[in-house]
């Protein structure tokens, strides 16, 4: 349900292959190891062809930065453990593509087995969109719920600092044969990056987003980026914040996101970021038949629900970014030329300007 | 997190193992064994005695007369599916919180052995508050990511039907010596009991909480009840919605919420809902004290922020309810006279009105 930030200037079409092979260069070239670039090269291209341009390779010339700076280790020594049907992988400052995917095929492993798997990793970094770890998981026909700590841009509710990562939770679930069905929202009411836009573009933002740093309501994005965002639904996203807080930190012995880094700031420092897998096999419960076929029913109840807008039929979670994801596997990603060019110099070895933080 | 929604006339109070005990009888009276009829009194019961009205013995008059009435199974055959760290119950129509205590405590016996287990609940009713099943959770040590499925009451977001419960989600985490962590919502922006509320005072609702059956804004609660509650969040509260339904009913061959019928409504039929209960023991992960630690110095981080009033802290889920238990277990639960009359009268096997819905 993401809403596509469209490129600024979309002219350029490049098949997904090509910039996957591309970016996994950019990252060899600063130390990663073949297989590791070419997994997160993978997770960031997914993250563009279902149309999440800010989790995808606009996040590849900060994630090479820091690996330049040291911050981030190219080479983790990743350990796993494995203790019943839950997992920990501590991810030893690594990239967090890299760790996520860790991970997600470990909570995939443990539910194969039992027909459930919790998993957290912590000593990771940002590690893109949720969107596709859940591909992993559907092609493996499991659910999964999942979640990530972000660093601080919310306040807890009723208070005025921030203290708070607007933790994204997500789940996706397997449809025989169709793109996934697909879940992931952040916990604030608007990612920073709208209210940057706003910015960028002289716009004021409507009520209710966001507070100045004296706490005071403003529709000025620049006194709220100063400021801070404001979770979904007041306590309730606060409470949910605090949700994925446990999974990916507390239960594991990592961060709570109150301490986490941002991509874009602290640069020498690694961001100390949590995630957390729990994958279910339908096969353990009532079988992938029986579930495929539930899943469509509750689908299609939704899809029969009559409009507000009767040009505008109900959507799922997912529908925007499968038929997104059908067209760019078609014709190519569309991508801002300027980021074109970042990302080819970048796979050449060079030296390029960070992109701006969003 | 839950408003407490105050008795109308709190002048009676009653210690809460004599309303357990009350509640029990009157369950007893209508056909449910000795040892059913206390679990779900103390279910109950607990809802009162951390503030949550709506979900407490306000409830037993409605599931007295759908027991009287057949549509629930005083004496359910309840099965048990253990399959890996997986399980299902299936409720076999047995009233709420006797079908939600075998699915937490088989979350638990599952978690116990494996670190984690995911417990699915079908062909239940309404079960409850979660939090009574997140006390259960923390006294065993647990933390639970939990939710039920609830009667449609909501639109998919961008339709103008009903076809979604606001399906309540939460998370518990137990805390030594202390009211463990409860963070339990509903998936609305507002509970329609707010709306009806409102209606009986007479007054506006805020702009926001719902629709009108045409799908128009309305501020009139009469219409809004006529109409459909808004998910918390827009699209990210409709996802959500449907993670539980999945969850709760899909995943485990049940109904999802666009199935299941209102405690109120269509009286002569079981309701259908669903539960789950996802238990990990933090003794697999990283141990109890350690996790102890960490959930403290979450806690810490959160109450130490500066509040936008300075006379009104930062708190955290669980902080209202554990005041209001400690308060209550000391002096009882105080009562509207008339409930206690209707209970009372319950309780010696006599027939009485339901209480109205909300």
């Amino acid at each position: 349900m993401t809403k596509p930030l469209a490129p600024t200037n979309p002219a350029t079409r490049m098949a997904a292959t090509e910039l996957q092979a591309l970016a996994a260069s950019a990252l060899e070239a600063v130390g990663i190891p073949g297989e590791d670039a070419r997994a997160a090269a993978e997770i960031l291209v997914f993250a563009d062809l279902v149309g999440i341009h800010t989790h995808g390779l606009a996040r590849l010339s900060p994630y090479i930065a820091r690996l330049r700076d040291g911050a981030f280790n190219p080479r983790p020594a990743i350990r796993i453990r494995r203790r019943g049907a839950t997992g920990i992988v501590d991810g030893d400052n690594g990239l967090g593509p890299v760790v996520g995917r860790a991970g997600i095929r470990l909570a995939i492993e443990i539910a194969r087995d039992n027909g459930v798997g919790y998993v957290g990793c912590r000593d990771s970094q940002h590690f893109g969109a949720l969107a596709p770890y859940i591909m992993t998981a559907a092609e493996s026909g499991m659910v999964v719920v999942l979640g990530t700590t972000a660093f601080p841009t919310m306040a807890p509710w009723g208070g005025r600092e921030v203290k708070l990562g607007n933790n994204p939770l997500g789940i996706g679930a397997p449809r025989p044969g169709r793109f996934p069905f697909i879940f992931d929202i952040a916990l604030s009411i608007v990612a920073r990056g709208k209210i940057r836009q706003a910015h960028e573009r002289g716009e004021a933002i409507p009520p209710g987003w966001a507070l100045d740093r004296e706490g005071e309501p403003t529709t000025d994005p620049l006194e709220a980026l100063k400021g801070f965002v404001l979770p979904v639904g007041g306590h309730k996203g606060y409470g949910l914040a605090l949700l994925v807080d446990i999974l990916a930190a507390t239960l594991i012995g990592g961060i709570a996101s109150h301490g986490v880094r941002s991509l874009f700031q602290q640069k020498d420092k690694p961001q100390k970021v949590g995630h957390f897998f729990i994958a279910i096999d339908p096969e353990h419960t009532i079988g992938k038949e029986a579930f495929d076929a539930g899943l469509a029913e509750l689908e299609a109840a939704m899809r029969s629900t009559a409009p507000l807008d009767p040009s505008r039929p109900v959507i799922l979670p997912g529908d925007i970014e499968g038929a997104l994801y059908a067209e760019r596997m078609r014709d190519g990603i569309p991508l801002d030329p300027q980021l074109l060019d970042q990302i080819e110099r970048l796979a050449r070895g060079e030296r390029v300007a960070e992109t701006a933080a969003f």
